[in-house]
């Protein structure tokens, strides 16, 4: 079944202790894309400015992505620019400039109201609570969300969430929803909200799952070489839909499944920046850490 | 088999979010004996001063803890005063009075040297040496350490590192050992200097272990209820050796196993103030949170 998804696609700047690239191709909506599209087909949302190259709509092409739904407006593309330092943890912001983002209308192409999966990633909680209406009977949605929102628009959220089966955000964003230090605790409060399940990002710590009655933890892959952070929870979000968008029943044992080929699609994304280690995977490498992932965890 | 552990028995003043208690039974050889001690025979060695109550040691014995190398002599105990914020992430020690701990003499009474499994917990490493080389032929010895002694007897750590089979240390001690933010160089690097297996705990993030041809992941036990770190990593180590020590023959199945029920030790020990918790286990209850490890962790 064919996956939506509606988010940023953006010129970085990023600097890392690993190196220094400028409008560099980024964006949740990018990352995504990629990563989900070596599990499912996937339509793209999105706005980007007149500077937009061609090559990179070539790139979403070349991984089948439908591009019918990226807006090309008069104006610039969406541009952040930002840093890590050597624990890699979390990004300094140094610039946003949202350009044309800020007057983005998703409007969904008549052809994708019929998606049966739906990934809001992170935008306005308005537009995403917009795109969801447009989409006839979604059979699972999820979204994204990030702490200015959570400040700005949790009322918005709030109220989205209620619709939503799956909610990615990170532990610092789970600690400030809930207003609670512990992240079991987080959760609980996250899915009394309405989603059926939350997925906790942490980072180099791995992810949580949680339903109402069921948990999951999956650790970071260990690695040597982290180049650059950006865009790893984006990649972690494509491979979880990815890979569910492929089954017309989502069971527990598929789910599980489908955290770990995020986990997979997000520590091979780090290993370089943008999406230049993200753009050269195939099946034998997927399928190779996947048997990793399974040594790394079962006793 | 039986195992040796030697480390320190003290009296905790500890503050968390969740309460504040003074003179606690406390010290890493306290956590120790107590976790291993569902899982094997634990002689023990350490110093504590005429102060300490005999209420305590009837505790030892309780759990089948030898105390015949607990020297009680002139002077106070160990005594550690520390408090922890809401993350509970690192403690912030307050006040700390060795005591009698400096003028400690390990001295191991002769019927414990043919101990078999050895651990040295956090000490001077020259004590940790010198107790090592009073034990004939062990089959096991592992050691852990503090920032404390890396700064200030890092020569003597390496030394003794050249002897060990399992180190134990944390995170920022990883890091801080071997110069590596990245925690996958700073295992291979350890492992570089001679210890066969080292076993990096993140506290609430779990724990992870490296040999030179394995690694293996161990979430944190997600948990509503953290009353007090304090002895965590104690806990957790007493958890693994006490496991492995059941066994002659040690392999890759059975150190998987004991980093699990070692998890699971420290989950338990941290949901109450002093050994206030992991003294009121049992088998049934550690047999439950196994599967529920086994659930969280499998896919």
């Amino acid at each position: 079944m064919s996956l939506l998804v509606v988010g940023s696609v953006a010129f970085d700047s990023v600097e890392t202790p690993f190196g220094k690239h400028d409008r560099l191709l980024g964006g949740s909506a990018t990352y995504f894309s990629i990563a989900a599209s070596y599990f499912t087909d996937v339509k793209l949302v999105a706005v980007v400015g007149k500077d937009f190259p061609k090559k990179h709509i070539a790139l979403f092409k070349r991984y089948s992505v439908d591009t019918k739904g990226l807006q090309i407006t008069d104006g610039k593309t969406f541009y952040w620019k930002g840093s890590y330092e050597y624990d890699m943890g979390s990004a300094k912001t140094i610039a946003t400039h949202l350009n044309v983002l800020a007057c983005f209308d998703p409007v969904i192409p008549a052809e994708y109201r019929n998606s049966k999966n739906v990934f809001l990633a992170n935008i306005d909680p308005e537009h995403q609570e917009k795109v969801l209406r447009q989409v006839r009977a979604p059979r699972l949605s999820a979204c994204d969300t990030m702490n200015f929102y959570i400040t700005s628009k949790k009322r918005v959220l709030v109220r989205l969430l209620k619709k939503i089966d799956i909610f990615f955000l990170n532990d610092s964003e789970a600690r400030q929803f809930s207003n609670e230090t512990n992240l079991l605790k987080a959760a609980k409060c996250i899915l009394s909200l309405g989603p059926r399940m939350v997925i906790i990002k942490k980072g180099e710590h791995g992810s949580l799952f949680f339903s109402r009655n069921s948990q999951f933890s999956v650790p970071g892959f260990p690695l040597e070489i982290i180049k650059d952070p950006t865009g790893a929870g984006d990649s972690f979000a494509g491979g979880v839909m990815g890979y569910l968008s492929r089954f017309k029943k989502i069971d527990e044992r598929r789910l599980r499944k489908a955290i770990v080929y995020g986990s997979i699609m997000a520590s091979y994304n780090v290993e370089n920046f943008s999406v230049n280690r993200l753009s050269k995977l195939n099946k034998r490498l997927i399928d190779k850490r996947y048997n990793e992932y399974k040594k790394l965890t079962h006793f």
